[in-house]
């Protein structure tokens, strides 16, 4: 029997993160792996509501602790109600964005201390049994390219400017440096399906070693 | 100039402690001083999105450590939005509950670690410049005597039964036990204005310390 995998993709908005999600899902489909794709902050009914109090919520002025929190309050859910049932039951889970993000975002980016958000996600995600995803791709891509290659409505985030970007570009740089057996950066210049291709090569990698037969 | 405080009640629901609240508010404006009254959670505008969802979300099925993050979500910004800002205008400041309810229901009562409750309470209410109350105010009684006192529908902590109760009172006992110098049992089985009398005593000490001229 394969065992089950959770992998999750990252990286600054307008990196194609989503695009890629989906076209690694449909791969994996096609090839008969049972997958959940999920979507973090949102990805069960109350992450949903957190999600537009998180990124449309701007009237209550949320504080940076605050909105990591509440990120964290609908990554505790998404693992509870979605993730730990599809790895019970043998599956491949792919999670779009995880707590690295936080890390990044609010830590390395928003000022928050990163090893404190390691830690409230450890809180989130189980404690003493807490999950982490066995494999997490950044992709990475100069902010001035990934805002190109954004063109719809600035949200909470994005409206944070330049300088904020390349702050969350070298947070996610200096966490793959120091988390190599988990974390791996791919480049993603590339068109679509060129980036596809290395993500599916590591995640391949990964599956062949719990026993899964997928061929790129 | 008299010196900010910042004074917490807990304990379990039934306890009286919102009437004492109240009545300790209504004693310190009738002296003079400076209040703000908060209630945790709730008391900002996100704190009372966060309330709904939490105490009558039942269809989300939230999980502890959800909950948990939630609380901790309305506290922090609860932190930030007024008590921060009402200390530093040099105010007292009196909160219905706080991070010491969590430790107690989701941990002692709920399965949490109550070690693990509290340092996520320190990143929501600061990180390294955490904010604590300088005096917290258990009303203690048995869950049987406050079962009777309550005599309004049963909201998501009630439902939990009688054992649940009296987990919740265990913790609050192990809590103050441990934490002398912070926490003080009150014993709330004298009537209403009994009670007050107690609590004002105690606040009157700690306020006299920093300056304020209060008389009970």
């Amino acid at each position: 029997m394969p065992r089950p995998a959770f992998l999750s993709l990252d990286g600054l908005d307008g990196t194609g993160k989503s695009t890629q999600c989906r076209l690694l899902v449909e791969w994996l489909v096609a090839q008969g792996v049972p997958v959940t794709a999920c979507t973090d902050p949102g990805g069960t009914p109350l992450g949903q509501e957190l999600r537009k109090l998180l990124l449309f919520g701007r009237e209550h002025r949320i504080g940076t602790r605050t909105e990591a929190l509440l990120f964290m309050a609908s990554r505790a859910q998404l693992v509870e109600e979605v993730i730990r049932p599809a790895l019970a039951r043998g599956e491949v889970v792919v999670s779009d964005r995880f707590l690295l993000a936080n890390v990044v975002y609010q830590g390395h980016a928003g000022g928050l201390s990163p090893e404190e958000l390691w830690q409230v996600g450890t809180f989130a995600t189980g404690g003493a049994e807490r999950l982490e995803p066995d494999l997490t791709l950044v992709l990475d891509l100069p902010p001035e390219i990934a805002a190109v290659r954004r063109n719809r409505e600035a949200d909470r985030m994005e409206a944070r400017g330049a300088d904020y970007a390349e702050r969350v570009r070298a947070g996610f740089r200096s966490e793959v440096a120091r988390r190599t057996e988990r974390l791996r950066l791919v480049d993603a210049t590339a068109n679509v399906d060129g980036v596809q291709k290395i993500i599916r090569g590591e995640v391949a990698g990964l599956l062949r070693g719990r026993g899964w037969n997928v061929k790129e």
